[in-house]
């Protein structure tokens, strides 16, 4: 009798331009990272599986380090899997980075320890020709001093309610922040965060509220305040999703 | 008798993404950033103008500080000019960056003292998803330093003849360059070339052999003998246009 076929399990490491994409999950009719990936899969090796990612980044952000597995009957080098998957991804935006076989018991989701997020903004007068859909443009001068600061109170654990999107499917809204940095050099403003997980939207609303800060309209004193509110509609707006990417997952 | 109404002379700082444009120069029936800011001029200001720019770079190259210059009778303030072919030039892949200005002597070609570019890399396997149209992919593993040794060649005063495009219009092959720095960070290898002006394609073909250089199939010191040689056929093809930049032009 032959033995039992055993699935292998391989985890993808993945860079995509958001721009391409209706965000990572997969979506009826609409482009999806995932679905990309799936197909590729079953074009390059024959097999329907379903892949799954550390994080739901959604359309337009994007990915420098996404982490997804999946699992497959076939044996193959992790390279010819690598380069398989990118012979059919070419040209969808989405390139795999690096292919490990893993044991069966790693998950992309559940295992994360960490996901880290960039967010990037450009601060001067003119529209952007060259990073345009790769960072957010605000006119109005940042005051980046005070922005730090503001960040500062996000660091910790907090209940996120104001920070999170009114759709947000989380039981808890609360996280806790290991990282929250805010640096600029010229016009770049540069931010990174890092959190076991994240809310709805939850970056992107803190970054729009620090831009608040940024310009005057908030004090940094007020995050507190607004933390303290449980109440969405006392944070700033949502930052748009072109300026975000996810950088890591960590295990 | 009214005044003679004398002409004020603007000089630009532009922005573009060249993935949007056949090249700087105007040409009948195709993108130009040339024609898209003469447009933009005359939409904003009703007048017909000729922009000249300091570089005229190639389609799909890009530029950080292109500088152009062109004539205006009315008299407007540098920011109402800025923000006024800004609204005309949104989402075409061009930005001004500042306007100044000048005295009616002011050339942005003849004036300029010398151009400086930059050629961004990708040392990697995966093909560039977030990156594509902005760096040169190159998977074979570049060794730096001998590009390096390789780029310190250039430097000085040459005949270029082996480095430009047999279409070259220059009336010598001969050139000085001031600058060749060349470095890497993680995967990514930036160039960085200043003279006081380069021959058609000449950036692209150093760049196409320090890459044959960098996988082995050049030595360093094969390059003095290439430039001896006067014959474009001994040095490397041409790097592709979208991984080089116009940084600055100095006055």
């Amino acid at each position: 009798m032959a033995p039992v076929e055993s699935k292998k399990r391989y985890r993808l490491l993945v860079e995509y331009d958001g721009t391409n994409f209706s965000g990572w999950q997969r979506q009826l009719d609409r482009p999806s990272v995932q679905q990309s990936i799936e197909d590729a899969i079953q074009e390059a090796f024959q097999e329907k599986v379903v892949v799954e990612g550390a994080g739901r980044t959604d359309s337009g952000v994007h990915a420098l380090g996404q982490v997804a597995h999946f699992d497959l009957s076939k044996n193959l080098a992790e390279m010819r899997i690598q380069d398989g998957l990118n012979h059919f991804l070419k040209r969808q935006g989405a390139s795999i980075l690096k292919v490990q076989q893993v044991p069966i018991e790693f998950h992309a989701r559940f295992s994360a320890k960490s996901r880290s997020y960039r967010y990037l903004i450009i601060n001067r007068r003119s529209p952007l020709a060259i990073q345009s859909n790769r960072a957010h443009h605000i006119i109005q001068t940042l005051d980046i001093t005070k922005m730090q600061k503001a960040a500062a109170y996000f660091i910790g654990t907090h209940d996120f309610t104001s920070f999170r999107d009114s759709n947000c499917q989380a039981e808890s809204p609360v996280r806790t922040l290991d990282l929250f940095h805010l640096n600029s050099i010229g016009d770049l403003v540069c931010a990174e965060v890092k959190s076991k997980s994240f809310l709805h939207h939850q970056v992107r609303i803190m970054i729009g509220t620090l831009c608040l800060v940024g310009v005057g309209r908030l004090a940094p004193e007020q995050i507190p305040e607004i933390l303290e509110e449980k109440d969405r509609s006392y944070a700033g707006p949502t930052a748009p999703a072109y300026g975000l990417y996810l950088t890591s997952v960590e295990y």
